[in-house]
């Protein structure tokens, strides 16, 4: 299943996993980093996966190349559980023309418009609304209170957590000669492809034409702003509190730290990495790793905020250069000398050179 | 409608506004500036509104001042739908004492408190919450899961979108001795004026005492906070994201760009324009632009940040500058000489400055 | 109640409190500071909280140490109601085995899971949603459309406003080599300690392993993300927008101003106070006040920022020095002279200092 090899007893029997603290004598735990191998003596924990740099230990263990990988593969076996179809509440609001497969869960106080399509085994929590004519691929589940305004395109397998907004109109307007901000139809829609998962109270605006589309394998976590017809591409990262302004795009695995924004039609290729709290004013070549407000390579902005807390040295240090300076041309000209570069230095910052 | 100019067949059908790649052979497109008219050669649209700069081209032209503003009420007017009364659901909740007009849609799962008021043709979708004794003016649409606590006081045409929650208690305590915070009272209330739009997400808390009043056609975009007894300007723009602190006040038609947050008590004039992630740490005159944490003057701002980048450069050259005037001081007072300025220099900085 | 000296006649009979401009002639006001004491004069106001510094007046007074904890104390008392059981109305929808006791109020359209255990006096609003096994302690508020997913456990007296999600999924993947991100199942949950009150729009995830931890007395402002596994201490005050990455953690009486973020893993020890749109990526000691990104303590950043704006001058008269060295240089050196320490200055950067 994830491509290790067993050191030890290979027969026991593992119920589950959990962490080095928490696990149980019938549970398998993991360790990322081989420093930290001295923990594997300290857990109750009968089975331990950990990187290929450790050996061994008194404990059965379960070697492998990326034990992060490794231990999400074995966790999810563990928590994963089947399908059970509760069937729709009498209690859930259904409207008209809907197509719904018997291998659904759908609770109460659920609301579908509408012309609505779902796929096989989605579970809709209470609370939800979807509006008309939405589609949701197979296998999706949409946590309490989602809000799925109408046209929406969803595809499988993608989760969104609670009181997050797909589809609600964009930030358009056009202010006439009276400062009058008259509002722009947002006639497009929002499209939603596979293992995106979206999590809490995050922000999906539908396009003003066309589509808001978030590509295969994209993760947003809590409370991100995806303004009208943004992109992002497969498999982008997408942390929490990022604000992506309208039209913006992201190529394939790109990554963005928490609190970041983006500016409205900016375009970062493919892997470009935004650390959190940056804000990105110009497009990102890819690969980019970038930092700051307005974003630069993320090896300068480290030089130059680290110097950011020696400014006040600095300002100091070119006042008294300036002294010292005077002072050496005062001597250097003496009484019979005269001034160097008079008339260079005279002019609109040359009084405060002069003694 | 939008005083332009017709250049071309002045007869042709129009069924719609689309914009320049999916536009239809019988709708209308645009462009906003005349840079981009050869554009107009490659789309299939009908007809084109141009900014006056553009005179003819291959297709009907509709020739106007503001291409955007002309759109933006065209595309108004294709979608604009005439109101239809869906009644109250029976499977809404509806308190004591309510006024509520017979032209009035309220959607299954809406709760409406007690002595609620609704206008004529108020639109509450379906998980909509409101509150005792709130009244909403004509023309309002409430999109799901919008929460609306008492005593709130909407206008007239106040769009609200889903997950937003308009007059929650406000960010306030006083902390004794012992180092508890003691909430203080929430009694006030939030009033939004006519033609205001309010994005996803967003929180409006109520006032402490008196309110918290967003006024006549302020638009605010997806999860900004505004804060106890915040004052919002005729026409202002609050973009995703923005923190409006507690008791801070917005003149009429000012522009606070995304993430940027403005500090309690601070009061921004007529139309200043504060940039995104900017910080507002003082009060700034009408008119001003402003950027960064503490925002300064937005033309200071960019040549500072530009700067930035720089500054290793000219940590650098401060050293060596420094090493320069050394060796010419050293050598300025040769065996013979003297130290120029010796007490001045000499001093808890002037150890550096010798060889 | 409050510790204070009545200056005036103590018999007059108080119906509320109020503010100075809205206060009525049966209410009392308050000032908080003696410097405001000509304020006194104009409100309506019966009587008035004062700070000891002011001993008397045109009306009764109320002398306390702390006008704005005697305000809020009674004030609290005169906004207090007794908890008035509604019962669970007939529309909400009650899971199987749960607890509930007789004085309670549950909302029409809120939906409890299995196993849901209520303290006392609790009032669950309408739209809220309870998972299966949630505990809930004495005197609990949920304003409507509140989410608490299935495991949280909340203390006594804990205020949770609209919108807010408590028990999501955190933030968490392991990216395989083929780049995909695989979720890992998180499997701990939310403890929400007494007194805690948390804002509008909220989210708090669930631990990975283990708890998400929100101690006594803390209080949350609107549209704050506190990640998997982060602690919060008794009392601190974390401020709109802020964002707590996953397993940072704060001592007692942390202070986190709007919109800052703290780095995952970061500790923050009693006391710390971070300053608005701060970013803090380093562990902090007990009592620290910091600002910037990445945060530094709060003196040296105000220095430095007071001369970020000078940064375009200080580049120009860092220019202007090397100038007047060089030339300086050259004279010193004239036609018979050597330059002074070639060798050294000679080099990658030597160019530029040479005329």
């Amino acid at each position: 299943m994830v491509d290790g090899e067993v050191h030890g007893d290979p027969r026991i029997a593992i119920s589950g996993l959990n962490d080095l603290d928490e696990a149980t004598a019938s549970e398998i735990t993991f360790i990322t980093k081989a420093g930290r191998a001295e923990a594997i003596e300290n857990t109750r924990a009968a089975a331990v996966i950990v990187p290929l740099a450790v050996h061994s230990a008194s404990k059965p263990l379960l070697r492998v190349k990326d034990p992060n990988v490794a231990a999400a593969v074995i966790h999810g076996y563990f928590e994963s559980r089947p399908f059970e179809a509760a069937g729709i509440s009498d209690q859930a609001v259904i409207g008209t023309d809907c197509a719904i497969p018997d291998q659904i869960s759908i609770s109460a106080r659920a609301v579908l418009g509408n012309r609505v399509r779902l796929g096989e085994r989605v579970t809709i929590h209470a609370g939800v609304v979807i509006g008309d004519r939405v589609t949701i691929g197979d296998d999706c589940i949409l946590y309490p209170n989602v809000i799925v305004y109408p046209e929406s395109r969803i595809g499988n397998r993608v989760l969104i957590h609670s009181g997050s907004v797909i589809g609600s109109d964009g930030y358009g307007y056009a202010t006439d000669k009276n400062g009058r901000h008259l509002k722009r139809p947002h006639v497009g829609f929002v499209q939603i492809d596979d293992d995106v998962e979206i999590g809490a109270n995050v922000c999906v605006d539908r396009g003003t034409f066309g589509r808001t589309w978030i590509k295969q394998g994209v993760k947003i976590d809590n409370l991100v702003q995806v303004a009208h017809n943004v992109v992002i591409g497969e498999g982008s990262l997408v942390v929490a509190q990022v604000g992506l302004a309208g039209s913006s795009s992201l190529g394939r695995g790109v990554v963005i730290g928490g609190q970041a924004g983006i500016k409205g039609h900016v375009h970062l290729e493919d892997g470009v990495m935004v650390a959190a709290q940056s804000g990105v004013h110009n497009n990102q070549p890819a690969g980019a790793i970038v930092s700051g407000t307005p974003a630069i390579p993320h090896k300068d902005w480290l030089k130059s905020s680290s110097i950011l807390a020696k400014l006040p040295e600095l300002y100091r240090e070119i006042r008294e250069l300036k002294k010292q300076l005077a002072a050496l041309q005062a001597k250097g000209n003496g009484p019979k000398g005269q001034r160097p570069h008079r008339k260079k230095t005279a002019g609109k910052r040359g009084g405060k050179n002069e003694e």
